[in-house]
């Protein structure tokens, strides 16, 4: 083919592109650096090239490939796959992406078959398979990390089954609660998570390959093959879509938010229960730094920079949510900037996982400050309205009875369990001697005994059926 | 019960508060204007009522209360509930929030068995209840409202499906498409989103109910029989986690945020078609309104809006996890502000979706001009290029060679189908005169004849799909 | 004018719209529910008012109404702005906003000349105006409100200014403070709050009125007059900007973020100080509310409300963002929908502001707790590594010294203060029997002394500095 | 000094720590890296060591350090900013950030000396310090690239004062404008924001240093002279507030967010403008790039970026506002997190601006292709309007017969002036010969000749009022 020869010399003009047929000059040097993506999307090399190999594999079976053809692109893009691993690959930013780097060098070293691997698609759908190939499996990656943490929590729960803490609503201390039965909310809160993020990759796993440019093509492609050979559920079942789809992205990335919010509020409590005033915790030290000028300073960093961080995942997210809101379809440049919000809130969600499993698995709780923390503020209130009521007095009159006695308590600067009888006997005439058992911490823990309530036997019981899930 | 004086006169302290019998003094009247929440949570009524009669039929079933007691709550409540659904009933924001509003009034009306209906429960555990039964109301709104914008968008295809439309990339001219094809792909996007708002329907739809004030409660109640009236699937395994948790109002403003993105890119496609430059489509009268001073505007308005409030949609979305993101547990009164976002995304979403629906449905195509416009901007130079792979030149070689025929047409001031094809072989020897069936955009719509291609045949073909599902 | 009956039968169509002359069909009903705005923007009736009446004065100076026309408008105006403010006005959603409410309603009062004054503007333009004029009318009311919570703020400070307060950082005792500092520490937040809402109200006061449409009008108006009349320091500089510019609502927004930013994070420490764990200061019950169940509590709901209010506003501040983000010039419709989250932010803002300062006024400081606290956390543990290095010691291994003290302290359960002199000894010989009055947190308050420092002394001067200014 | 042997071995069991002494065990590897900064703070090195060098000048003139001390310290640094500009210094990720790197290797080459250079100061007010003084440097490049791209757009806003352009709102053709005009139009929002980034600038620039920890310092500091060194315009007040405040962060990050608005907007434009549909400007070729598939593609896209990396630094600024809103007092670790979305939105806006400038200046706009566009759409309806109302018939009559008029026209697939004179005095019987002269797009455009209006006349006026500020 005489032809050949003259493109290459044309696309010099604009600056060796692959796209430069139709340019009169080269693209400007301060464009080419703001418009490069193989600094951040280099990471999908695998996805790269795990995807052509399929494609250029169906190509062959079509007969647009020949065999021979298919066997060089193969065995060249296994080459390259391992160059990139070992570090050998050399990554050009003027080659613009990730897809193009891979491409130009798979020419370079096999020649005119490597012209024909880009037959039949578009970088649109090969990015977008990419994306989805790569967010799959980091989704993985964090489905296992919310499990591992899941067990951590379990664990923790059934170590401190029998320990009291003080339950708290708006930071006043509420009711006495199981210590494990805190760390079983936590855990809910993760359960939750696992749904959503198992949701969003279910969703995901559809194929935008085959849909070239935004229109499909006219080569006789087949989508069940490369499918099924890239662990796909199905191909995207319209092209346009598939193309301009980010949806995933946005989806995985409100997952990661609420599952970095789950892990601020864990940190909001640690920061406090690790604080002097409450001592609940110690924090290994090997979770903790110190202070550059303040030499008694222990602190509880991990925790804080998993707080600092979660606002950044939340951009993240919101950053998507803008960059997709006014987009005509199908594919625009826009969309390139997907890839380090998406990136960084998958990094900051796996890294925080991972590392919380470990520090709260580490957490010593100092019971004797837990229970002792639960027996201020008049935490058996509500069990003596509640005894009040199975006396008969109707709930809203003993909430007010008990109220009274809690000022009476509050000026004579001592518990309700310390109140004489007597005194607690002017507020309702129904309470009898038998009112102290109610006023114990313990007996207050124990008594919430039903499904979802704190008492340690319900606790056990929670985690069995965690465990045999 | 000589008591049941006092604490009326006591809680006069507090104004009238029903948790006033600690209280020295009364609550300030800013105060009570900036914490009341009944101007917006009014709207939970039905919830509360609905939640309150299943509550006191359980407390009845276990003994807690007696069947006299439960008949008189069950006959007081729905009463309340006709006469706000007749706008009898005063709303009084000194008694702070619906639930209370319903409850003073229940006490006032039958007495005592009014005081013994917030037995075993708390507002933190009533209000959770009363959110998630409200959200899967409204859930189940928009899956209905997405349904039948699905249905108009197939109707729109369907009919839609030959007349050729530029397809756009860069908002540049890229290939031709379908009309209906291009319908389709917004229908995927409501499919998708209709995925989302199940799941979160599935996991919001368990029962906080029982989880009282966040520990549970002493009281023998029966978990399983309020599930079940009131329709939850589970109840919340975690009692503190149940109070305090706001996944779903957060899952399920995401899905809003996604709905109303998409609505935001059909906007901007529907204001880009109207246009004067495009004239692609005719927006109803009925759906645009006119300017104060240029009497010639006839202006796409409800894009407009639908556009405009999507980015309120977002915010509420952020702010809801802000909101979140740095409280401890349990409950902490930060949570009273997540109704204001959620019901103002969630009318947002359904008021946008029902007007989507019939506007989209009455749309007139310009036929005319939509084809007009998919001959400019060399939309077939693709196919053209795919033309020379089938005549074997690697496609690279190919992108390049039409490169430099487009470059030539641009200066020619002509379309590629316009070149003589002496020309055009001066570009590849392997064009032929059969090279004018693939530059007509019928032909190259028609050749992208696989799943989830733009052929009309294949866009006839999804609608089927979609009908049988 | 003969042709004057045709017109008003015409608009008959278009449902009674003063734009209807090109429309066919009437506005459909959801729609016109859909895109009214007056059931919001009637708050900006007296800027409305105000600027027509500017408006029209203008129009009668040089000559395009007749002082007969303008005096009927002028005083048919007056007569609508009082018939608002006694409640007497029906407002009418089919009108559209709040503009057409007033102008159909003065057209119906004085029949042709109210048909006049539209003449050489547009709601584009006079909608900006009033919007302007509004924001900073609110914005003063918010710069007064901050003066008064910063004067608040002095008074406590001063009241304060020996009471010894731990301060944190981590949330872990650093080093004794003045309760006094900490509240100056507030008011620094609001001092640039002040400078920031005064730069957003400097920058919004052009007047965008006599930009009419988009492009300015054919009549002689002249700005300068209604310019001077209305307030504002020059009219906007370019028409096209000045309808399409939303800036100044952006910049309010992002001012009234940061400063609720502040109040959210005044309203942590209130919530912690105000805890059982802390105890450092009682909030009045004036300013608390209780629990349904628990009779004991005594929630800081107004902290906690403030708090979650916060999300909101920075939701606001996003959407306005993501509003204007993607809009061509000049005006589109979207950008009705600036208004709800600009008053709803506007309004938090002041309410918030309004309520602090009375709420810290009233703050009761526990001054033993505090002290306590103070002590505890080895919270002079810099003063002993400063005065090592007054001895000598290079600051990084004092630091060192002084780091293995605390270990030895914390082993042996007690303070610095309590090692005897001996123990100290063996970390350092530079230790003498004067180290005692540098671990005293009197003394470590105290000494620092310079600008900007905790020491009482400086606390006085600060406040000093502060109300001479 | 004999102690200074063992903390060197202490220190060993934090992993060489300077602050290690009070630990028992090193930190874990994970959480090393989990909480380096020196990876992204390393930016910051010539503030921290100017800062340092200011420092230890200061605490020589107030006899904390010799002279000799100083010098040695002076010269150690500056040799320290050598070797890190010429890339010879070595960062190390385990001493966490750029101070301790920058500290360990001063005291390493210089020894006791460099022990001292902490004296009197924290990490806390040490890095707050820098990082105004960074973000001081990097706004003043902003305020440069502003004033630069303000620049083009007056030259460009000169060469087309007479360019017709249809002026769009709703994104329909409303009324003819001067090309010039919309330039100046840009002009303003980038006016405003120079107004924003000074007030910012003047905001920050107060210096933290002094505040050591959080309290300020026992030693005799001088903070006057420190200030004046490091060019800030008084030491900050408070230093409580001064280590925890980063409104300056979220202000800058607010002004950025608002620039980039305005540059998506732009973007928005020049999008439509290139596009196949409108055809009003031509990018140069080197500005843009192809496409993988499609050989006759050309696409925008440096402006696709500007705009889609909007939204990241839009959820930037949302990431500091969420990171900061909960902290109490003073210093959190959180706060490290302020880094990254900071110096990623000063790069983002600043390569954006400096990108903006030579890409509008090399536009080349279509003057037919616009001038065309302009005389669709009725463009000259307001001015057949007005010319009536000159006639004596109240605007709102003439706008109706107006709109009449259009329908008519519209019916008859022509334009306002193509109407017969007979068929337009159907309508108005005040309509005579002379109204051809106002509606043409020229004498439409020339009429608006008021202050801020869009006649080429004074077009003009305004280039000249801004050249002359």
């Amino acid at each position: 083919m005489s032809d050949s020869s003259k493109p290459e010399s044309q696309s010099e003009k604009s600056g060796g592109k692959l796209w430069g047929g139709r340019f009169a000059e080269a693209t400007d040097a301060a464009v080419e650096a703001f418009t490069e993506s193989v600094s951040f999307d280099a990471r999908l090399y695998e996805a790269d090239i795990t995807g052509s190999r399929a494609h250029a594999r169906m190509l062959a079976a079509v007969d647009v490939l020949t065999d021979a053809e298919f066997e060089q692109i193969d065995a060249g893009l296994a080459r390259i796959q391992q160059q990139i691993e070992t570090g050998e690959f050399h990554w050009d930013a003027t080659l613009e992406d990730v897809h193009m780097n891979i491409e130009a060098r798979l020419t370079a070293d096999i020649g005119d078959a490597g012209k024909k691997l880009h037959t039949g698609r578009s970088r649109n759908d090969q990015v977008a398979t990419d994306l989805r190939w790569y967010v799959r499996s980091v989704v993985d990656e964090i489905l296992d990390a919310l499990k591992q943490f899941s067990d951590v929590l379990l664990d923790v729960a059934e170590r401190e089954a029998d320990t009291i803490l003080p339950g708290f609503t708006h930071l006043q201390v509420a009711q006495p609660i199981s210590f494990g039965h805190h760390m079983l909310a936590w855990r809910e809160m993760l359960v939750r998570d696992q749904g959503r993020f198992t949701d969003a990759r279910n969703r995901l796993n559809q194929m935008p390959l085959g849909s070239a440019a935004l229109a499909g093509t006219t080569f006789p492609i087949d989508r069940s093959q490369t499918c099924a050979e890239l662990g796909f559920d199905a191909p995207c079942g319209n092209s346009l879509d598939a193309v301009s789809d980010r949806d995933f992205v946005i989806e995985t990335l409100a997952a990661c938010s609420i599952t970095m919010m789950h892990l601020s509020r864990f940190s909001e409590e640690l920061i406090l229960w690790a604080s002097a005033r409450y001592q609940f915790i110690e924090l290994p030290d090997r979770f903790c730094t110190g202070s550059s000028i303040m030499p008694q300073k222990k602190n509880p960093d991990v925790a804080e920079l998993v707080r600092g961080k979660t606002g950044r995942v939340f951009g993240d997210t919101f950053a998507l949510l803008t960059l997709m809101k006014a987009q005509p379809l199908a594919y625009n440049r826009d969309n390139q900037e997907d890839k380090k919000p998406l990136f960084e809130s998958l990094d900051t969600t796996l890294a925080c996982l991972r590392l919380y499993a470990p520090m709260v698995a580490a957490l010593e709780v100092k019971k004797d400050n837990c229970l002792q923390a639960a027996k201020e503020g008049f935490s058996t209130a509500t069990d003596l309205a509640d005894y009040l009521v199975r006396k008969g007095v109707p709930f809203r009159d003993a909430h007010e009875i008990v109220g009274r006695a809690v000022r009476a308590a509050t000026e004579a600067h001592c518990g309700l369990e310390e109140l004489p009888l007597e005194v607690l006997q002017s507020f309702s005439t129904e309470i009898a001697a038998d009112v102290t058992e109610v006023l114990t911490v313990e007996g207050s823990v124990a008594a919430r005994d039903h499904f979802g309530g704190t008492a340690p036997n319900q606790v056990r019981q929670a985690i069995h059926r965690a465990r045999s899930e």
